[in-house]
């Protein structure tokens, strides 16, 4: 340890308690980094697990005493290195404070610190009636706090929308310790800028979410599931446009391509039938799902669907969604290592999204399954490789580039709900442009004079 | 004229076809000012109306050259004089930048310039099946850039939201003249900070917005709506308290207090009730909105209604909601003037902000009505009074003051739906605090670093 460390150390247990200050390197090396494929992290100094608010604070300014980096973590199941640790930063681990403090039926809203489990959060507003939406695929270990800062999306979201939109107000710990409260506990509420929704996919560069008040909506009907089963893509993408030009409101439409549902089938024998090029999976949760099911299984064999499969009750949907659940998993095990990007586009560009992934696996020699939630878009190119093949990774990685490069060229984004972190800097400043990158960097100097929060991350 | 505004003039007008740059005073007087009370408001040099983003961009490199100030304007309905001229400014009207550009009933988009005026854009996507929720009373004559600017709400809102939920992307003038693009025309995006939602409710302080994308909905089957009637504003805010923790979800849910009521029945003679001391009305535009007012109207009559009365039919609907859309114009009859206040509190202390508003109207001896979006707690109360009395408008304006303050010991915002401009500067100090206040001044200085936009508004 050098005499820098010592200081830092001896500074921060000054203000917390011995069990908050993690310096075991071994510990610290299991801190260093989220589940991002291909981002560097560095070595951490320290890893602090503060429990409460003023403890947050001294870490702070801590950090602005001596200008060391903070890196903010939650429960590090986040995609683009957003997480990673920089050499000699503090990791602040917010996973202690993992409080529910209010849960409001009446004012439909919750109250939380930022370690709190997503599904924990679920599972206690619906003991009130209530629902919390947003359900990335990890929620049964990401945090609030993380998806708030890599304003996280889910299954849901083509009906109920991404993390972004059930942030109300936020507490926030500025880089010099200072604290700041952002928006409010009302449904509606203008006064002033919109910084609740800055820190919203900010990736902890502007500030420590340390308490939030979400919008919670009432519990919605068990959903009701349908798979359809098509020979092409384009047939499958057909009935996606038709669902939503039709004024469906699915609360699930999710898409499995060829390369999936094969891995799918090799690991969990579904028996889906080699034929099938693309599954689609739509589900309502409304009053009547069956008769929404009925009208979306007509459009979709009108565009071609072999076989439309409706599910008769909540058993039977949880079955068809299974394949959808396993998609990644079965992935990985193709070569072993799987890259996956988060490309979004206009639902009208989904074919030509799905056509050019194709081509440019064949381009690269690579698998590359395609998972996506179809009504929103957003697709999940996933790439399959042997990370011990140093041709595979350096292909691999040269096709993820050129999937992000296809989505800008249809309009769409290179991040539908992953984030940037390190993964993708290079990329945000290619869709953003100079202006944009340069009226961002304006706002991080204002929240962070010193650069000290998360450096090296989005720009 | 001195040679200032000649040099200006001159300066515009090279950029600018004839018709565009206005002189004249009494056009100019009549474009110095929004809807606002009690809002100063300056002589501008000129007013401009541009009709190209390019002419825009004119604009905005003469000014920034000059160190002239901009204000822009939409339809100028704004309630708190944030469209209001500063002396020798240039007053940039974007009322001839109205078109559709485009509409996706596959996307679910529009794309629109921003002197579209929303209930044009409304009928507009109508046609394609489509709906644009956000519907603030003024929706006949306000612009979408207006709205934007203003992030404006209505009577949809406890169902779909405000403005801002429904803005994906920008196409933004900066004060130097630089064009950028904000966000995205997909369903989702997280690439960076949210520059979009930033703009939305900004007051024109940090850009002129072009163009926008913004997000349109399936239209909903047509609303069916109860009136219940209630012998005190407790009983009327219990009942909704319980349509709300009973997780309905009414499309409309609108409280008239007895003031409100009388001057509607004196207008229009609607026969309500003398002993009536609150009115709820509660609409769904569910598949099936009869069960929902059913069910509804037993909460109400569990509250102690003293009447329920739900419609037959969509006619008998608009007839029920005819009393609350009077009620502002009624009200303005009482004493010649009103000063609309904008309070929003959480819906559970709804009946609090009630009880201190007419404790309030007592205290200074005033006429105030409250109409609220009572399923937001967003509440209008209504100062009436004589504009010619010197103090009686003193009175009025200490009254509003007196609210926004209990807006705030309730645990809610002074604004939850007509903006700060000029009207609640002190107060939005007083809401965010001052690191709060540091920092939107921070993000300020990066997009407007001369000062130009908007000048002495929000802060």
């Amino acid at each position: 340890m050098n005499g820098g460390s010592e200081v830092l150390l001896a500074r921060l247990s000054d203000g917390l308690p011995a069990d908050a200050v993690l310096t075991d390197p071994d510990v610290m090396s299991s801190y260093a980094h989220d589940m991002a494929s291909f981002c560097d992290a560095g070595a951490p100094a320290v890893v602090v697990m503060p429990r409460t608010v003023e403890e947050v604070q001294h870490i702070m300014r801590t950090a602005t005493a001596l200008r060391v980096p903070v890196v903010p973590q939650g429960a590090r199941t986040g995609l683009s290195g957003a997480a990673n640790a920089s050499d000699g930063c503090i990791v602040l681990s917010l996973i202690k404070m993992d409080r529910i403090l209010e849960i409001s039926p009446v004012d439909r809203i919750a109250v939380v610190e930022p370690g709190v489990v997503n599904a924990a959060l679920s599972r206690a507003v619906n003991e009130h009636g209530l629902y919390y939406p947003p359900d990335p695929s990890s929620w049964e270990e990401c945090t609030i706090g993380g998806n708030i800062g890599t304003a996280s999306g889910g299954l849901c979201c083509v009906k109920y929308g991404v993390t972004a939109e059930y942030v109300l107000g936020l507490d926030v710990v500025l880089a010099d310790g200072r604290l700041m409260t952002t928006g409010r506990r009302t449904a509606k509420g203008v006064a002033g800028y919109d910084l609740t929704r800055l820190f919203v996919g900010s990736e902890g560069s502007l500030g420590i979410v340390v308490r939030a008040v979400l919008a919670l909506k009432p519990e919605p009907p068990a959903q009701l599931a349908l798979a359809a089963e098509f020979g092409s893509t384009a047939a499958a993408c057909e009935a996606i446009c038709k669902i939503m030009e039709g004024g469906h409101v699915p609360s699930l439409l999710e898409l499995m391509d060829r390369t999936t549902i094969k891995a799918v089938n090799d690991m969990a024998q579904m028996g889906l039938p080699d034929s099938t090029e693309a599954l689609l999976l739509a589900a309502f949760d409304t009053a009547d799902p069956a008769a929404d099911l009925a009208a979306v299984g007509e459009l979709c064999a009108a565009s071609g669907a072999t076989d439309v499969v409706p599910a008769d009750d909540h058993a039977e949907s949880e079955l068809l969604l299974q394949a959808r659940r396993l998609s990644l998993t079965a992935l990985e095990a193709v070569k072993g290592t799987t890259m996956i990007d988060d490309v979004c586009v206009p639902r009208s560009r989904l074919a030509d999204m799905l056509d050019g992934t194709a081509r440019i696996a064949e381009k690269y020699g690579l698998t590359i399954g395609v998972c996506a939630h179809a009504g929103d878009g957003n697709t999940h190119p996933t790439v399959c490789f042997d990370a011990q093949d140093p041709d595979e990774s350096r292909r691999a990685r040269e096709s993820f580039d050129e999937i992000m490069g296809l989505g800008l060229e249809l309009g769409g984004t290179i991040t539908g709900e992953h984030g940037v972190g390190v993964l993708k800097k290079e990329w945000l400043a290619r869709e953003i442009g100079p202006v944009g990158i340069e009226m961002q960097r304006g706002i991080k100097q204002t929240f962070d004079p010193l650069g000290i929060l998360n450096p090296g991350k989005l720009f």
